[in-house]
């Protein structure tokens, strides 16, 4: 499966008759220096999963996959995030094609003080940018991944919303959120906080759904709970995606 | 985030006043034995990881995760595979609801011989089955993830099509099939078949398309194909769906 | 790094002079049906991952890889449990070899009682079975990962120790078991249960620990305990590993 | 299993009675941003995930688990490799133990050259250090896991060695390297190199073995080779450890 290539002869831009379109064609789970900017320290480095891909005619054989990895590198050593529009166009221009879509997974750290101590600890989020350049237009969805019984909520957005928004959005819509660092008397008054305040994941998507459909600058939003339950041997689950409406 | 539910009331089914339906709630990353039918054996025993889900219209407060688990008991200790549909509506009906979804995914083996050799050996795959209740019709897909570049067809057939003849056409449209047992004349012959008829990712989604397509017992298809190339740090990716149409 | 071995020369047994024996060689990551005893069900099929490996003295080159998983097939369809000492014996000799080993890593279930509504469900655990031969003798390692806050311990029995008492041996010194079906009445009971009584990772391996040393069939033991905490972004983890000695 | 600490007297420092010392508690699975010095660039930004953990005498109940956490973050944002003695005698300090042992996993990019076309590109590497301190002595171990076949050497080097040079050891002991951005006629070249030069895994791990024995600065080594062979279903696997000698 390897592209050997034997002739050198520029296969992939030779015709093809299958007459078959290749919906999304390029390259996978490449791990690439990434910069993000986040309110607190203006740029935070991370290193990024990164999966870019465009569409592929019926009348083209194959893509350049190394075309791909030197866009992408074109744009390093560090790619900052406000560069994403600029790499999707270079990738249509390269490939010569009509869409792009690229995906970068990373981790993502705040600052965060404990309740009572005051004790300040860095605790880490996952988020993950998706931006597809089609027609000309580029979509662009924003999902954090935060650990309150792992919630997922991707959103599209207007106008720019911080990955600490969204944060934010979800910890205040759960039992308690989580932190890196608590001394004992902000242990005591976390567990209390969640005991007093049990949050289910029917709960727990439909808070962060009611919120996310009053931010105006949401334009569509997909909310996913996984509650690792500490009495069973399963996860309890529930999603909820649609359109934001204000008067739904 | 426990379900401490204090108080013994039937907190799930209280009215909400959120006005937000659940697209889907239930359980997640459930073991489960199960018994698969093959051609060659009439029976298979393999581990299931399961999600079961139904819908929750906006006016319950929550489901009874209980019952998602005291159903799938009930069709245990091995969940055969012919009760699937069945599984599905005792989940609508338990759980009060119109529309049900569940996921299914095991290893699953077929015993195959080495070409030159003929040694014979265990060959594993990975498949799945998702099947959704919705307004009384079930939709039923089946997934099976090939090892040749790592390829997964989904298909939704209109009549039963085995696990195996997935396989086989997905293994007939790459280089060459992997093996469990190849001694070395079948080794110098896989390595040769391999080296002598190329197929790139975008082959590959196209050939399982194209065959795929002239199917009559497939409604539908996706092909995915991930390619972890032995001498770069990514994989090159390519994906196709659609409804099959003999004239496209 | 295919093993292309283009002249079918037998390479492997040729001499090697760069004067390294290899402490093992062998298979990894083969998946394979198996076969286990639990009191219960006198038989449970389960699928393992397995790992099959040799020593391989200086003086030879190479070893045959595909004899590994000739001789696991010979014991196929099924591998059962009580095969495992065969097996080591059969791949030394098969491998000319002075010593081998094998693990399999395998989903074991236990039917559990809930503590209130007495409902029946399925409980899954992951078990492991680590076997070597050397210098004649068969040195045999099970593992049992308990899903009380993650617990591994592993064992090295003189006489056959069930999985089943591995597990209960655990879940006895947690402040709760899990369990798979749980109606509201048994999850107040079970959430209550572990309130009165808090057990840390501390503890946990303490309890364990000091419960194998009272065991007489137990030889040696390791537990680690990994608590995914629900309040915090890291995990607690405690190891004890030593010699069973009834007076320490 | 939380630590609800109801009551806020110092549990952890309690005395015990089960006679049982702990051989290592402490936190796991923290991710802590870090920067790694690398000898083109000077500095490397990038995210650890961790592990710190301290031995626990059989007098004491528990450790004090938020103490690991405000350690390692006195040493924030971005942990710096040199700090890693300081931060070992932090915890022993903090924790009042004999022993501390540490250990972060992150990823590692090297800029390499494609060989025919010379086209640059980010390689990406995954580093481990593992350093314990004991006796007042810290012993330190790198691990690269290097993508030629996933081969993964250890060693504990006496003067400093760079990552760098053990990925370099390592890739020249292979049949090719990996790159990240190779051109049509640099695949050729890969491939034609690889196939002129077929490496085994138990060459693999020879080769590498019979460097690391040549190298003054290495004390102890450990080579371990997976092989994620393109026509089976299985890996290959091989590892050698040992102390250096230079003549064995």
């Amino acid at each position: 499966m390897q592209r050997k290539a034997t002739p050198l002869i520029d296969m992939q831009s030779e015709p093809d008759f299958r007459r078959i379109a290749i919906d999304r064609v390029g390259v996978k789970a490449l791990r690439f220096p990434m910069q993000i900017r986040d309110k607190a320290h203006a740029v935070q480095h991370t290193i990024a999963t990164a999966a870019l891909t465009v569409d592929l005619p019926h009348h083209f054989k194959g893509t350049h996959m190394s075309r791909f990895v030197e866009v992408l590198n074109e744009f390093g050593p560090e790619l900052h995030v406000d560069k994403i529009e600029k790499l999707l166009r270079a990738l249509t221009r390269r490939l010569d094609s009509q869409a792009a879509h690229v995906e970068f997974e990373f981790p993502f750290f705040l600052e965060k003080q404990a309740p009572v101590s005051r004790a300040v600890g860095l605790m880490d989020y996952t988020a993950r940018f998706s931006a597809t350049l089609a027609d000309g237009e580029v979509d662009f969805i924003v999902t954090a991944i935060v650990p309150v019984t792992t919630l997922c909520p991707c959103s599209k957005a207007i106008t720019p919303l911080w990955i600490e928004e969204m944060i934010r959005l979800v910890e205040d819509s759960a039992s308690s959120e989580l932190y890196s660092l608590l001394k004992r008397p902000d242990e005591k008054a976390v567990t209390e906080r969640a005991y007093e305040n049990p949050v289910f994941v029917e709960d727990l998507v439909r808070n962060v759904a009611a919120r996310s459909d009053r931010e105006p600058r949401i334009a569509w939003f997909r909310v996913e709970a996984e509650n690792f339950e500490s009495i069973h041997n399963h996860n309890a689950y529930a999603v909820v995606e649609r359109e934001r409406t204000s008067n739904q």
